[in-house]
C-alpha cells in the first residue's frame, strides 16, 4: 500500500488540509448554499445523521451545530435498526444526512435508500460525487478533498467538518464563509509546528492506554483523535465526554493513564473546567490541546490560535496536531501509519 | 463505604435481580401501562433519550426498541447542548425520556426542565419517585429496584431495561408482561452459575485491555459490560458495534487484546457473524456470551438460555454474567468492586 517511506501518504494528506479548506471556501460554498436552500424549502423538523468511523465523528460535530445553531432536535442513527432489523420508521419531516468519505459502504447506501422511501429528505456528504451513496440520496455535497490513499482518514475529516459547518450556516440563511475565512492560514501555521508534536509524542511511545476527553464542540475531536491513535498506533485510546468521565471511567485514570483534554475557547471549555480540576487533583498526566492559558496549567500541551475563531469552528483546527500525534507515535513505535494491519479503505459492513 | 468483605454490596445487589424483575412484572407493569396510555394519546413523533453512564446504556437499549418495534425516529441527546450552550430546539411532537438511577443529577434535571418548556412530553425513568428528576418531568416511571448502595449499578440497570421494554410494548398497545414472564426464573438460573464466571475471569486477571463487541440489541450490553469492567477493575475496556470495529479499531485487536462478543439469538447475532469470522481469522481470543452454538465456536464463553426469549429481551439476561465477570476480575486483582476509587454515587455534572 505505502509507496516510499512509512507514513508518506498520511503525511502528504495531512499537509494538504489548508489547501482543501481553501478549496471548500471558494469552490464548495456556492453548491453547498444551493443544496441548503432546497433543503430549507422542505422545512425538516428533525435531523438524523449517519456515518461510520471518522465520518461518524464528523456527523457528531454536525449534531452539535444543528442543535445549538439551528435548534433542530437530532439523532445519530443506529444503522442496524434498518439494515438488520428492517425497521420502517415514519421519516416525514426528517432530514437524513449520511456522511461518508468513499460513499461506498453498502450499509449506508441501503439505509439511505430506506430513509428516502420512508419520506425523509436525504443528503449525502461524500468525497466522491460518482459514488453509490451520492447517487442514492436526493441531495449531495462534495467535500472536494481529492483522492485519499492513506488508510487513516485525515483531510476528508476536516473537509467534512467544514462542509457541514457551511451547510448549517446556509440553512440558517447565511453562508459561514466569512467566519471561516481565517481557517486555511491558521491550519497552515499549526501544520508547520511538527517539531512540537514530535516532542509530545515521546511521552506516549510506551503508553499502554490513553484517555481523551472534552465537552461540547470539542467532544467529536476527542473521539476522532482516539480513533486515529487506535487505528495507527494500536494504543487503546478511550474517549469520554467530560461528564461521562466522572460517571465511572474516572476510576481508571491515574498516573499510568495519560489524559489528553481538548479544551475549546468557549462554553464547552468552561463546562470542562471542573473535570480538568478533578484530573489535576488525581495527579493525572494531563496534556491539553486548546488555548495557551489552558496549556500552561497542564503537564504539557499544544496551544491553538483560537483568538477570533468562533468556538464552533475550533474543531477544524483542534484535530490537526492530534492527527500528527497519532502519526508520530506510530512512527516512534516502529509501525507504518499508512497501512494499519487488518483495515480496508471501504468497509463493507452490511 | 463497604461494610464487611470486598464486593459484598455488589454481590447482594446482583443477586436481587430476579426478585426485582418479578416485582416490575407484577407491581410495575400497571403503572407503566397507564403512563404509556397518557403518552400515546399525545402522539409524539420523535423521541429523544438522555442518560449518563449505566443509564445511558439503558437509554440506548430503549432507542433500539423505539426504532425497531415502534418505528419512531430517535436520538440520544448531547446534554451539553442545552446545559452549556443553552440551545432552545423546538420540541413540539417530541417525547423526551430521561433515565437515571438516582434521579438526582443536576444536568438531567435542568435539561428535562428545558425540554418541557420547549414543548416536549417529558418522562423520567428513575429508581426514586421522590427525586428531583421525577418531579421535573411530566410523567415518571419507578423502576422499583430498591436502594442501590454499591457504586457500580447492577440491579438498577436490568430494572431500567425491563421498565423501558414494558413502556415500549405498552406504547404499541400491548403490555409485554407475558413475553417477559420467564425472565425472573432464567435470571435466577444464570446467577446460580457463578463458578463458571469465576473460571472465565481467570483469563482476564492480567489483561491490560479488553474489547467488547456486539450488534443490534446486544450492543448496549457490550457498552454496559465495558463500563462495569472499567469502573470496577480499571481495565481499559473498549466497546464497539461490530460494524464500527471493522472501521479502524480492528487494527488494535490481536492476541494480546481479548475480545468478548455478545451474540443475540436473532438478527443482531446474524449481522455480527462476519465480524466473528474476521476475529477468528485474526486469531483473537474470543469469548462469547450468547447461544450454546456460538459459545462452542469460540475460545470460551457463557451459554445463555435464549430459547423462547425474544431477541429484544435477551439483553436483560446477557448482562448478568458480565456484571459478575467484572466483579470476579476485580476481586482477583485484589480490589474492592463496591467502592471504585474516585467515584460518587450521584455525579454532580452540570
Amino acid at each position: 500500500m505505502s509507496a516510499g517511506h512509512p507514513g508518506q501518504l498520511m503525511a502528504a494528506e495531512m499537509a494538504e488540509q489548508p489547501a482543501v479548506l481553501r478549496r471548500i471556501l471558494t469552490e464548495g460554498a456556492g453548491p453547498i448554499r444551493e443544496v441548503a436552500e432546497h433543503i430549507a424549502a422542505r422545512g425538516p423538523r428533525f435531523v438524523l445523521l449517519t456515518g461510520r468511523g471518522t465520518s461518524d465523528n464528523a456527523a457528531l460535530y454536525a449534531k452539535y451545530l444543528l442543535e445549538i445553531l439551528l435548534g433542530k432536535p437530532c439523532g445519530l442513527t443506529s444503522m442496524s435498526t434498518t439494515t438488520a432489523y428492517a425497521a420502517k420508521p415514519d421519516l416525514t419531516d426528517c432530514l437524513v444526512i449520511a456522511v461518508s468519505q468513499s460513499g461506498g459502504s453498502p450499509d449506508l447506501v441501503s439505509s439511505t435508500v430506506s430513509a428516502r422511501e420512508a419520506g425523509a429528505v436525504t443528503l449525502a456528504v461524500t468525497n466522491n460525487p460518482e459514488s453509490p451513496l451520492a447517487g442514492a440520496a436526493e441531495f449531495h455535497i462534495d467535500v472536494l478533498a481529492g483522492p485519499e490513499r492513506a488508510l487513516p482518514a485525515t483531510k476528508t475529516y476536516t473537509a467534512e467538518l467544514l462542509a457541514l459547518y457551511l451547510l448549517v450556516e446556509s440553512l440558517r440563511g447565511g453562508d459561514g464563509v466569512a467566519a471561516a475565512a481565517a481557517l486555511p492560514e491558521l491550519a497552515e501555521r499549526i501544520i508547520d509546528r511538527q517539531e512540537e508534536v514530535r516532542r509530545l509524542a515521546g511521552r506516549y511511545r510506551f503508553a499502554e492506554r490513553m484517555v481523551l476527553t472534552s465537552r461540547g464542540y470539542g467532544y467529536p475531536t476527542a473521539r476522532e483523535a482516539a480513533l486515529k491513535l487506535m487505528e495507527t498506533s494500536y494504543i487503546p485510546a478511550l474517549a469520554y465526554s467530560g461528564a461521562d468521565l466522572l460517571h465511572g471511567p474516572l476510576a481508571m485514570v491515574d498516573n499510568v493513564s495519560p489524559v489528553i483534554a481538548i479544551v475549546t475557547e468557549g462554553r464547552g471549555g468552561q463546562a470542562l473546567q471542573a473535570v480538568l480540576d478533578r484530573l489535576r487533583d488525581r495527579g493525572a498526566d494531563l496534556v491539553v490541546v486548546g488555548p495557551q492559558g489552558q496549556v500552561d496549567a497542564a503537564s504539557a500541551g499544544f496551544a491553538l490560535p483560537t483568538a477570533g475563531v468562533p468556538e464552533e469552528l475550533q474543531p477544524i483546527l483542534e484535530i490537526l496536531p492530534l492527527q500528527r500525534l497519532a502519526y508520530e507515535v506510530t512512527l516512534a513505535r516502529g509501525q507504518d501509519p499508512d497501512a494499519p494491519r487488518a483495515l480496508a479503505k471501504v468497509t463493507e459492513t452490511r
